[in-house]
């Protein structure tokens, strides 16, 4: 049985805050306990992103399908997962929860409620890092929802887990988080004169993404409507 | 088949047991290979703890529904899952358990049995990161526990894992825990005094979680018999 | 329902594109952030490879069985799996797609497009490791393939997580990823001389797996058909 | 169908080669980069020995039941699992191939074939971790196999990756792996003279767990002949 709007739209906050939370609190506390060690840093920050990846898209996939990513929620309703009219209010959902997010990270740290990233992440490499990083995590979304929907927590979370290391931009690949990040000048933050780029490249590393599975799998979209974790043949199981 | 309640309660304490020994432990060792290097202390500790979740909640799941925590056991009586009159002697056995276990890591690695903790852990920001740990924590459980009952050792080991580095207060998130830590003047320690501070917002983080998945997820009740590793629903798979 | 020729070697050339883009990338990033810590870049480098295993073999493993690997798809024909004429257009498509993958890696970080490697791994000792290396892990797929498959993507990302430690090579174990490495002249790479004798190694490490499971599981050949990952049989599930 | 004798002791061979080719090939990778930073080093040991368990107990569990451990094959044939007059064929089987896998090590970091370890692992507190590691190691087995088989491989991994930590002996919790570690004089070594006490305190450890997984899961005894990873009951899914 599917939840209701306002059900799903309020998993898709929290689960977004959370998200957020982890990747900029994990972020300050690695930079404060390493001391200028950026590997450690990150190394840490990874391994809590990846963690709280995990375990969201358990708790809220069988809620609301645990998008926590515009991106995703705009590529599953162009394969008519979600109806469109949907679109904005999960969208909105997931970017308040972000920004949701980076305020409470902040305070559990004792740290100005909101503060503007001096993060520099610009030219093409990191662009391109985008574009890559975005166009890969959609592909592992629809190559898994087809056939193996209960392997996508563990997918998506080794996913991002690799790509904190194999991109350039450490791979936010996802607009919400990207847009709330900018609102932290932390570890995690980015400047918001980068933003607009890094959303352009999310946007069509996920458009090529679909493309590309349109064709490789062709019963994509019925397989749509369990993106991420699917509701029914979950528990027909 | 439902174990007897002196099985359960057995569960629960040595499960407790391991779970604190493997917190204060791994801090011990973490702490004396590091070298006062804290970003590599508090990665082994949260590797051991982690992993050690993900183990004592398959171990245990089955005899006792692994636990291993009083606000957890009370929130599962405040849904109709554990009977109340059971509440106190899982929570006596999760209690006594977690102390023992502090003993035991004391024993390994030959310190005094028991020490108090001068570990100060005091302010608004730690008690804010209790809160929301234990808010997230919960919120893990309930989410998992309504549809897929066996990734709840997964999750709930990814949610500590990254908790430990997302909150300021490394996510105790557990009165039998805490309790058992202040006795440990190591690595994972905590004064006693900051210690009934930690216990509120635990308990008000628990009990928040678990209004809001009354509301996201109205058969909540239905499925607190299976928190957090169900008993009959798995063995009908 | 199988997945057309065009289609399955598509799966392959982006899968072991994006497994050398993780490989050569994460190297690039940990050798940068660490500054000369070998341990910690290596450390890194495996986090982000055996992650991405597990993320491309539950994306791809539906479409094409995710071999991802020349020696796999030919010990693969080898037991009646893949059909001897398709595997010629396998390893074409994972070796294309490492060298691509490489590329990809390189732009992401700002690198020239392609250099050759002068990172040193030759000796006994090296060429050893590599039939040791690739012994593992196509015992691995073999003993995995025969009856639980869905237990493929972790059992062989954990070995490779594992053997990159554990074997003096840092286990290549995969002909199409040691070629596209001898093009990365980073941390990665390998200098283009000691790649025939890494190829030859893994070759003999494979047949030499092959051989004893051959005995070990009877019913291999059966099993085949499933390397890695099931197209039927998980379906029926 | 179970395999023959010959099979299955092979398979606890050339399974117990490779963990502990594991252990000490990691221990020397890990110490050559780590450059005497002890905690890394650790890091690494516990990154490869953990992942190795997983891949291992998947690869070979459903051909000899992945033992790779004396004191689990004993309590397996307590419990009426294995029978009586197999078990001096498995545990010459596993010391056997531990001893291979410490050979193959050291021919893959170009060490000495064998060479006998100094170091120091003695005291009351190395010999109560022993004791400590095995009854968590066979109260996790005993605490898996009733119920769910499938959870044996990660469950494992994760205890030991935990418990690598959080006793002060780092865990050998296996006579098979102990006696092969005394013949390397290298990271994961143990002198020869303190591998008596060692043996002793694992065995003891796996009897309290066994006694007390009796009284704690009553139809243990049935549950033994799955240990750990159950042959028929998982084809049968």
């Amino acid at each position: 049985m599917k939840s209701s709007l306002a059900r799903r739209v309020t998993a898709e906050f929290i689960g977004t805050a959370f998200l957020v939370a982890a990747v900029v609190g994990s972020g300050i506390m690695g930079e404060r306990l390493a001391n200028g060690n950026v590997v450690l840093a990150l190394l840490a920050n990874t391994l809590a992103t990846g963690a709280a990846l995990l375990a969201l898209i358990f708790t809220f996939g069988q809620v609301s399908g645990a998008h926590l990513n515009p991106v995703v929620t705009l590529m599953d309703a162009f394969e008519h997962g979600l109806p469109w009219r949907e679109t904005p209010h999960y969208a909105v959902g997931q970017i308040l929860g972000g920004i949701c997010g980076a305020v409470v990270a902040h305070l559990m740290f004792a740290l100005p409620v909101i503060s503007l990233s001096h993060h520099i992440r610009s030219g093409p490499a990191q662009i391109f890092s985008e574009f890559v990083a975005t166009f890969g995590l959609v592909s592992v979304i629809w190559g898994c929802s087809r056939v193996r929907p209960s392997s996508i927590p563990f997918a998506v979370a080794a996913y991002i887990t690799s790509a904190y290391w194999f991109t350039a931009s450490t791979s936010f690949a996802n607009p919400a988080v990207t847009i709330a990040r900018c609102l932290s000048d932390t570890f995690a933050g980015i400047r918001s004169k980068d933003v607009p780029w890094f959303l352009i490249a999310q946007l069509f590393g996920g458009i090529a993404a679909t493309m590309l599975f349109r064709w490789l799998v062709p019963n994509l979209q019925a397989a749509a409507k369990q993106v991420p974790v699917a509701h029914e043949s979950e528990q027909n199981r």
